[in-house]
């Protein structure tokens, strides 16, 4: 006779499309744990003692950069805005009010420079590729400063964005150390008011500002609440079809698996043709991490 | 009583400096299960039919094209040629011969118009950092040009300069599918000349290509036949201590583990702050593959 497996520690949380009090947050708790895990990993695991961060307008580098900040002094985390041409001139301003208020350093670096260089002899490349060229120029920009500075490039990308395959691979979600990494965007949100980040950055609705008028949740066909709540149970072991029962909406669930789906590939390293026993990351013979 | 664990499946080979049969590969069978692999996951697993990759007129890059070529028709392979300003001329020649012979479409895109958009703002930015933004707008570039044809792009590092950390972070380790990421640079030089590629691609020194006259093999400290050789006994469980008492240089075994230790966190995915049992790529609990 076998044991049946279950691997949950705690009662699985109700199924309720409005109960959002699953992706609540201890803020204060967060907060603390964030600080110590980028102390931690920027200064004590790597020995570096200042950072790099690009500054969007947005909530989640905002929050990242206020944690940083916390972590290290203000003056340690050097802020980049890096617009193009075709980004709102609010989100600079937006950009530039965080980085007052944290009293960090900040530089602004237009990248239509470089990203034109190489697009204007493309013909017609349109927004979807002008915004990944965009996103990996940004990305080689802020490893360069951070060469430049002797600093750490530090990531902002939230869960909800990773585990719906929405961002650039290579490009925004590149850098070595990510404190947002396992915190859903509603929770980004919580946490961000919470530290007191400035409303402009909060109740924006979020956007990839490439395009004007372009909104993340029009992209992706659900609000970031809806798909955060699937995401939550899908991950707690719950299947579509029972989050569908449980009256989740059925537009909102197809949308949120068929991302999921799609995107495994992105949360991985590249695949190689294996020929040994050792393999790199994939041997089960190694002896130490190699 | 416990059994003490062994993971050896055969008889360790001897440790001898001069000995390189460990590095023997049987050229047939690998390329044959380089090709398959190629086939399954470009075709099969991705649905792709066509595949982009950057050619610098070295080995690796005319290997991989090489067997892209054989795995799917040549035509479906776009070969690119991103050269540099200070990219030797003799280079882009060597590529031009491999894509001749292999009867690929090709296409020269100059990247110093993007390089130098950003950089020439930059005060005295090095060769050092000159070299890892043009490795990163070469990928842009690639991904970017695999989006415009639909096609995939593949990667073209070898075991050597990975386990070295010989690369540029999100540069040239990047592509989805990398067939020669288990083959040692000694093991690539074996199939290439097995596979027929012009012999002024096998047997020139290898380098990255940007300070005119620079070579891996010096700036490495180490010759490739050397660093791999150790890398083998050393992945294959024997301590550095064992290698020098046997007989191997102990300044290439420092250069070789030097920059084995320092560049574990390039062979990793970022580090994320984990705040939950589901972690990206974390969570022990996960019951699929998130």
């Amino acid at each position: 006779m076998t044991q049946r497996f279950d691997s949950r520690v705690r009662p699985a949380p109700g199924l309720d499309p409005d109960d959002d009090s699953v992706l609540e947050i201890n803020v204060e708790t967060v907060r603390r744990w964030l600080v110590e895990f980028l102390r931690q990993e920027i200064a004590v695991q790597r020995g570096f003692s200042s950072i790099v961060i690009g500054l969007s307008g947005g909530v989640d580098s905002a929050l990242s950069a206020a944690l940083c900040a916390e972590a290290l002094e203000p003056e340690s985390v050097h802020c980049f805005m890096l617009p193009y041409r075709s980004s709102d001139p609010r989100s600079l301003d937006d950009a530039h009010e965080v980085a007052e208020a944290l009293g960090t350093p900040r530089r602004v670096i237009d990248i239509a420079p470089a990203v034109d260089g190489y697009l204007e002899k493309e013909s017609g490349p349109g927004a979807h590729r002008t915004g990944n060229v965009a996103a990996r120029v940004r990305m080689a920009i802020l490893y360069d400063q951070a060469a430049g500075l002797g600093a750490l490039p530090v990531g902002t990308s939230n869960k909800s964005e990773r585990l719906l395959g929405y961002f650039t691979w290579h490009g925004d979600d590149a850098p070595a150390v990510n404190p947002l990494g396992d915190l859903f965007k509603t929770q980004v949100w919580a946490l961000g008011r919470a530290m007191g980040l400035p409303l402009s950055v909060i109740d924006k609705p979020p956007t990839a500002d490439l395009i004007p008028g372009q909104t993340d949740e029009n992209d992706l066909g659900v609000t970031y609440r809806s798909a955060d709540l699937i995401l939550f149970h899908l991950l707690d072991g719950r299947s579509p079809a029972e989050l569908v029962d449980a009256g989740f909406p059925e537009g909102d669930m197809r949308a949120v698996t068929a991302r999921l789906d799609a995107t495994h590939w992105k949360r991985r390293l590249p695949t190689q043709a294996m020929l040994s026993q050792t393999a790199i990351g994939e041997s089960y013979l190694r002896p130490v991490d190699y």
